[in-house]
């Protein structure tokens, strides 16, 4: 028995928490057993790690906090990722690797093939079924994660950034787009819950019998 | 400019604590800056990853836990290290990758090429000019670490695992010849210094004009 592993990925206001929340519900009301878990800090060592890299005082460089993303991450597959799937569950996951390829892909602080190859090592070969990347132009994300109207004071800086980001995601997708599908994040809660659910629906059709 | 970067590597109970301070004593009396440092936790960052690793209340999987001991020796690298080379001093290391890769391949818990690419990603490039292997029959070694007699109620299945961690080290150091020195660490404790001595010197000759 396996069941199905799912992740969200995409930039800041994307909606990828209403989403997840409401795809939740849904495969709920059809009984399927669902997990709703994140990256970073999706297990208690991780929140513990989420609070090293975070704290102000304490100056972590970017290789070492790359290496405690990506402990945080091996710790999550082994213990709520895999023991989910391997009890038939639906595993759905707010970020995984691929943000971290995406984001630091756009830092350029470290190389982009020696990430890949930490990212593969941290989850140890398990990729979801598939992976939805909402996707809207940044302009709309950061003012609907910073309230209407704050769009107008957003910095070009801050936006050359998350445009980077955006472009970064598209790429991955590009590269792999048997797991991908890239869902139109633009338009209303219900538009974007219709389209997530095309996307998912023809995976859970083969759950039942699905192996591994 | 660019100083000296010596590790030493070894068993339980080679002796590297003791030649380390000798060597650093030596080297201060001949007026060179001497930095002594370990692995893992030679960093306050370091000393929490320990604490996290050993927690007995938390358990930790196999990759996290790599991942974690690289997190702290890309931080040692990055923060302690790099500096102190940059600045010309000699650091000396209580043990760098090539522990990670001997104790990790006799655990044979993950893939050896995937942890030899994780220490080249969490050294960032940076390997010591000369790594001292302290080699002493691992009977030797944990007598000494035991205090003498304790060798006798060594169990046969301890002893088997510090064998291959003794080959794992001998292993490596035959795979990188111009690095390892390996030192015969039975005898007294002049002898062996004496060894480690004429193992390091011919480093130092050209530690004026050093550059890289």
């Amino acid at each position: 028995m396996h069941g199905l592993f799912i992740s969200f990925e995409g930039g800041e206001g994307v909606g990828k928490s209403t989403q997840i929340a409401r795809l939740a519900d849904r495969l709920r009301g059809h009984g399927h057993e669902v997990i709703v878990t994140l990256e970073p800090g999706g297990t208690p060592l991780g929140t513990e790690l989420r609070r090293l890299v975070l704290n102000p005082d304490g100056h972590v460089t970017p290789r070492a906090e790359a290496l405690l993303y990506a402990a945080d991450r091996a710790h999550h597959v082994d213990t709520v990722i895999e023991p989910a799937l391997a009890a038939g569950k639906v595993v759905i996951t707010d970020r995984y690797a691929d943000s971290s390829l995406a984001y630091q892909g756009v830092g350029r602080a470290l190389d982009p093939q020696q990430m890949r190859e930490l990212c593969e090592f941290a989850v140890g070969g398990r990729w979801p079924e598939v992976t939805i990347l909402l996707d809207v132009d940044p302009i709309v994300g950061l003012r609907r994660a910073r309230g209407d109207g704050a769009g107008d004071r957003i910095e070009a800086e801050g936006l050359e950034f998350h445009k980077a980001v955006r472009a970064a995601f598209l790429d991955l997708a590009g590269q792999d787009p048997d797991r991908f599908v890239v869902v139109d994040a633009s338009g209303s809660l219900d538009e974007v819950a219709q389209r997530v659910r095309v996307a998912v629906d023809r995976h859970l059709e083969s759950l039942p019998g699905a192996t591994r």
